[in-house]
């Protein structure tokens, strides 16, 4: 009955804005003690919002208009914050990119993102300067609509993310060190900011030999129940902010049906359990059953994409009766194995457009190779696209290009670069260049994007990317295997009903192609998700409608720092 | 003989600007991994300068201008740098204080430092922002001068500091909760950068029971050895940049001929071992013997003022021809017991400025009384100045005033500030206010401060703070126990011969009285030199010459942030 339901709120896309409101908050960012897993001997703090981790849910109606005053309240870090999965139509400078956007909010200063959000769907915001996503600034974002008629009986928030007992500052100059000094896997995963370090909750079915947890109910690390009645239908809420981390989540005893992905609907599917990459957010519909006596099941997160070292984070789904305080009946869900790509990407491609959305535009203008190569650059590693590693300017892009200042503007290479290249081996030349360069891309055209996945430095080794996009959701036209073969993959693309995302996964050895349509003047990363990789220059930058750009007005509070800072004092001279 | 001809240089305070040069440096500031004292398990990364820590050693001679280029490699922090001792004299936006001279230089931007060293000294330099001196931001500064005669068969810098093994940003956080979390003492000195953790080179000698220090040559923690000629004599400039601790340094079977402080000569006088506080540099003369044969001699620094609990830093004094892997023949230096307070106020009392050198003015145009006390503000634990503990905003109060942007002033107390208040037990009231007001002098009158200690929170404890003035050597009239007793202790100033320092103790239970000219229009610190102590408010600011401050040509450069920052950005628009 309820999937029937579904059905007629899946054409509501676009909220009426008659009634729309404005969600105002003021938030204050910090560094707190905290122990997300209750690790003894950690360096033990993470950047709060208002004295919470993660920080507060924003809960709006879309149509609302959502004004934020950040006020920076850290020593000596600049800060900002990225809204991930709100497309800034008309704000881009409300996207909270430092360098891209913005520029970072001074230790002391307040700045106000003031934004529309325009559809009903499940997002989340993190901080997008350094790695301060991995130091614990995000927190998630939920936007309901009240044409969505779908009913449910109550819905849990799931944010998911990894914990290193290493600083951020630490993870970022491992990172930027020569030679690299590799992060590791995470200490530990969490849900909803709490996590269990070196122990299980699961202890007494000898999970991997891990001693019990010990927790009391307000520490930090203590697990977020989900509390549920039988016979009802949830709605859980996924976002994945890992660092690092592919995951996979799952339910002890009950299916998950799957309904929105980044923001929009899906065709409903159900699964047994849901892999989540970092940057995606999803819907899923639990529904509950009777079981007799009341019980709990565990709900577990573990490790996909990377050869684990990290404990499953747990929790338990807790029917009313249940007791507070007894062992559960069976052991946790296992995590499917890390390496197993093949099951991965038959969820990928489960996923399609609920009915109601419609199909991407059939052809596009403008075809985008982008080569995925780790390389290295006078001994420090990098992640470089097309040969050229991102380094992020001190003068945000979006400044200098709506002043005229100077800027490099890349040439699109042809499919050659992919043609050309052996992507079963590590690259024959590995060197690198720093590039601050970006793409220009006109508006109103149809944007083809083909990441294609290599081999990294060592052998044998290709790695998962999930790519995000600012300012856009866009098609999933297709996964293949190998090298994208233009002329021959591209006659196979989805044009009927491929999936509206903002994230998606690049697959080992593979490649992923993706469309949209650039009608958001502003200037958009486009990144691999996973911080590190981000941090080592993996991403790129759309320059869209430039001619639009430079007539923005632009609050000048976002380009105080860099070229357009100085720029601004010199003008004001008198 | 040398002795003799020291006579003849010290009334050459200035020098001669016609051979006046340029010192132009190009400084790239970033962390970088490293130990300090070869720890296993600690943070281990550094702030460095041009990839060395501590940062390169600046050396100019007396009326160079010195123009150095900083740009700012931190990921996420800003940074500033203070040149400590500089005068500023005309360009006190190069006196490098975050919020009170200048914004702190972004990730990414350059800054450009430009003044000029007016007089021979021995100085030094460190980050001034946040807690980042701590976090290794120093190196020293030595300005020489052809008109100082003074021959010596050679020179050595000592710049001293101490180490933690929790960062910067962890020390700030531990300072600044709630309840304050004390950092504990320094995990190791360090001279020249360079200690020993845990261990130590004299255990032979059963140092405290610690075991053997291992490292080889170009270990970060293998200490300098000053390798000496017999029958010679060395200058030793020290300096120390420590964030907590008070030091004293001895060099076995030598004594020490003071001849500066902080940049100034002084009578010379001869000790077997010198305290030095944080903030303070002395240059001594040592004078070799010819051991027979040649042999080697401790150099030993240990904590002074709070209990200690780190090991003693050692290095060694190198008669040519001694072996070099040899032990030596007899243990270190004994540093004199931490709490015998009447031994340091006595070497404090044996400082007098150099002949040559004018007395200070005979009487003051107004005294300002500076009350030291530990509070509490709503459960955090502050120092304050009057009752009030510092907040520097993020507007640069030289920019406030230059463009006349609301700022607060403080009214001068009276001496009942003192008279009413008893320093002998925990404050009464112990709570404070946090306040970014500031005092305001005019330029061409004498002031004289008056720097009062108390008991802390705690019982019967009252702690040692070395003041430091920016922008300014000050006299040192007197120190005293107890209250200070207007019109009778101001009586007993030294007024004839009293040294030019720019950093002073003041002594437990005690009171300290310096004297100054406001001569050099600007604003200026004047704040206790223990990083923990700053942090928590133990400082004010002098407004000098406010008058003059808003006809000055303040690089904008120095002001794009805050309130400074938004008016440019609204002047400018058109």
């Amino acid at each position: 009955m309820l999937v029937i339901v579904w059905w007629l709120v899946t054409v509501v896309m676009v909220a009426a804005h008659s009634a729309s409101g404005v969600v105002e908050l003021y938030w204050e960012v910090e560094n707190q003690f905290w122990s997300p897993d209750c690790a003894e001997g950690s360096t033990g703090f993470v950047i709060t919002i208002n004295g919470t981790f993660p920080g507060p849910t924003i809960n709006a109606v879309a149509g609302d208009t959502v004004i934020i005053h950040v006020k920076n309240k850290l020593f000596t870090e600049g800060v900002v914050i990225h809204w991930h999965g709100i497309r800034q139509n008309g704000t881009p400078w409300s996207d909270g990119a430092a360098g891209l956007t913005q520029c970072p909010i001074n230790p002391g200063e307040t700045f106000t993102y003031n934004f529309t959000v325009d559809k009903a769907g499940t997002h989340f915001y993190h901080g997008h300067y350094g790695m301060q996503r991995s130091a614990g600034l995000y927190g998630m974002m939920v936007v309901t609509s009240p044409k969505e008629t779908l009913h449910s009986d109550g819905e849990f928030n799931l944010l998911l993310s990894d914990w290193w007992h290493q600083s951020s500052t630490f993870q970022e100059l491992s990172l930027s060190s020569k030679p690299m000094r590799w992060i590791g896997e995470p200490q530990s995963l969490l849900i909803n900011g709490r996590g269990q370090f070196n122990c299980s909750q699961a202890w007494y079915f000898n999970e991997g030999g891990l001693k019990e947890c010990k927790f009391k109910k307000e520490d930090h690390c203590a697990p977020t129940i989900l509390r549920v009645k039988p016979n009802s239908v949830y709605r859980l809420r996924i976002a994945s902010t890992t660092s690092l981390a592919s995951l996979n989540l799952a339910v002890e005893g009950h299916q998950l049906e799957v309904i929105e992905a980044d923001g929009n609907y899906v065709t409903p599917f159900t699964v047994k359990d849901i892999d989540i990459y970092s940057g995606e957010t999803y819907s899923v519909l639990l529904r509950t059953h009777n079981p007799s006596p009341p019980r709990k099941y565990w709900i577990s997160v573990g490790v996909r994409g990377r050869k684990p070292n990290t404990t499953q984070a747990l929790t338990v789904l807790h029917y009313a009766g249940a007791s507070e305080s007894g062992r559960l009946p069976s052991p946790p869900p296992v995590t499917p194995i890390w390496n197993d790509y093949k099951r991965s990407k038959t969820f990928s491609k489960k996923i399609f457009a609920a009915k109601g959305y419609p199909p991407p535009p059939e052809k596009s203008n403008k075809q985008l190779f982008l080569l995925n190569t780790q390389n290295l650059m006078e001994g420090y590693t990098k992640w470089a696209i097309n040969n050229l590693s991102l380094s992020v300017p001190p003068t945000p892009y979006i400044g200098s290009i709506r002043y005229g200042l100077p800027l490099e503007y890349l040439n699109f290479p042809g499919p050659d670069i992919i043609e050309n290249y052996d992507i079963n081996k590590p690259p024959v030349n590995p060197n690198t260049t720093v590039s601050s360069g970006i793409y220009k891309l006109p508006t109103g055209i149809v944007v083809d994007v083909i990441l294609q996945n290599a081999n990294v430095l060592n052998v044998e080794v290709s790695e998962v990317h999930p790519w995000h996009l600012h300012g856009h959701d866009f098609w999933i036209l297709g996964y293949g295997e190998e090298k994208f073969r233009p002329g021959v993959d591209d006659k196979k693309y989805n044009l009927i009903n491929p999936p509206l995302r903002n994230t998606v996964p690049l697959y080992p050895y593979g490649w992923t192609a993706l469309r949209f349509v650039t009608d958001n003047p502003g200037v958009w990363f486009f990144h691999c998700h996973i911080e590190p990789h981000l941090h080592m220059g993996m991403g790129v930058v759309f320059a869209e409608g430039v001619d639009q750009i430079v007539k923005m007005n632009i609050p000048r509070e976002a380009l105080g720092c860099g070229l357009t800072g100085e720029m601004f004092m010199n003008q004001g001279r008198h």
